[in-house]
C-alpha cells in the first residue's frame, strides 16, 4: 500500500449526510486529524507549540472524492510526503476503507511553519524536524500518489444523450 | 461584495482547534452546507431528491484559506457560479466574517448530478434546473472570484535567513 500508514477512524453517525454516505467534508475532516498526527510524528506536538508558539497551518486543501463511504466502515489514512522546504510540506493523504482497496480519497494540503504570537510569521523548520520530514518522505514515493491536485475547471463533456 | 450571499452561520465551540481558530476542515463543512443550499435554491431539494433519485455528488473540492476565524465570529457565505454544462456545477464560494471584509477563505467544488438507486450514473439536468443555474451564474461575475483553484506544488521560496 502507497504511503506511510499514519490515522484510522471509524465513521461516526452525524458524519453521514442525506446521500446516506460520508458527506463531503468529513472526508477533510478524516484528513485534518491525519495532519494532526503527522505533527505528532514530525515533532510538532502539543508540548512544542507551547514551548515554540510554533504550529503548521493550513494553506491549501485539495480533495479528490472518490469513493462512497458507508456509515458501518472504517477509514485507514496513509501519508505521502509530496514535497517538503525549509517551511512547508506538501503532504498527501489517502483515505482507504481497506487495506488494499481503492482509494476512498485522495487529499493534498500545503503546511507552513508559523510562529504565532506577539511576532507572527514563517519559520524555518528546526533541524530535528526537518530531518522527521526526510524520513519519511523517503518512506513512501511520491510518484505513487494520486490523483494529484490540479486546477478545476469544466472540461469538455460528452454530448448529452 | 462579489456572489449571490447563500448561507450564514454561527462558530460552534466544537469547530475551534487547538490553535484557537476554526479548523480547516470546518470551513469545508460550512461550504458543503453553503452547497445545500445551492441544491435547494436550484431546486435539487429534499422533495426532488426523493422523487427522482437525483442528487448532486461532489467530485472534487479545493480551499484557499486565506484568514483565521474565531470562535466570536458568524461567516456569511456568497456564490459564484464559475462554469456548468447539462450535468456538472463548477461552484465558488466565499467565505467572510463580515460584509466587505477579505476573505477568509475561497473554496471550489465540482458538482455533478447523479442518478442513485438501481441503475446509478451522472444524469442531465432537467430543464428547469438548468435555467435556476443560469439565472444564479447571471447574477454574480465569474472573474470577481479568487483566489482560483490550483495544482498544488512547492514553489521556490526566498531563501531561508
Amino acid at each position: 500500500m502507497a504511503g506511510v500508514l499514519i490515522y484510522e477512524t471509524p465513521i461516526l453517525p452525524e458524519w453521514i449526510d442525506y446521500n446516506g454516505h460520508l458527506r463531503d467534508a468529513y472526508y477533510g475532516l478524516i484528513a485534518s486529524s491525519a495532519c494532526d498526527a503527522l505533527m505528532d510524528r514530525i515533532g510538532i506536538d502539543a508540548a512544542y507549540r507551547a514551548r515554540t508558539r510554533c504550529t503548521l497551518y493550513t494553506l491549501e486543501m485539495h480533495v479528490h472524492f472518490l469513493n462512497e463511504v458507508k456509515s458501518s466502515e472504517r477509514v485507514a489514512v496513509s501519508l505521502t510526503i509530496l514535497g517538503a522546504d525549509h517551511k512547508r510540506i506538501h503532504a498527501g493523504f489517502t483515505l482507504r476503507t481497506a487495506p488494499g482497496a481503492a482509494p476512498a480519497a485522495t487529499v493534498e494540503m500545503m503546511l507552513l511553519h508559523y510562529r504565532q504570537g506577539e511576532a507572527p510569521g514563517s519559520a524555518p523548520f528546526p533541524p530535528a524536524i526537518a530531518a522527521a520530514i526526510a524520513t519519511l518522505a523517503a518512506a513512501a514515493p511520491a510518484a505513487a500518489f494520486g490523483p494529484a491536485s490540479r486546477a478545476l475547471a469544466l472540461r469538455p463533456a460528452a454530448p448529452a444523450a
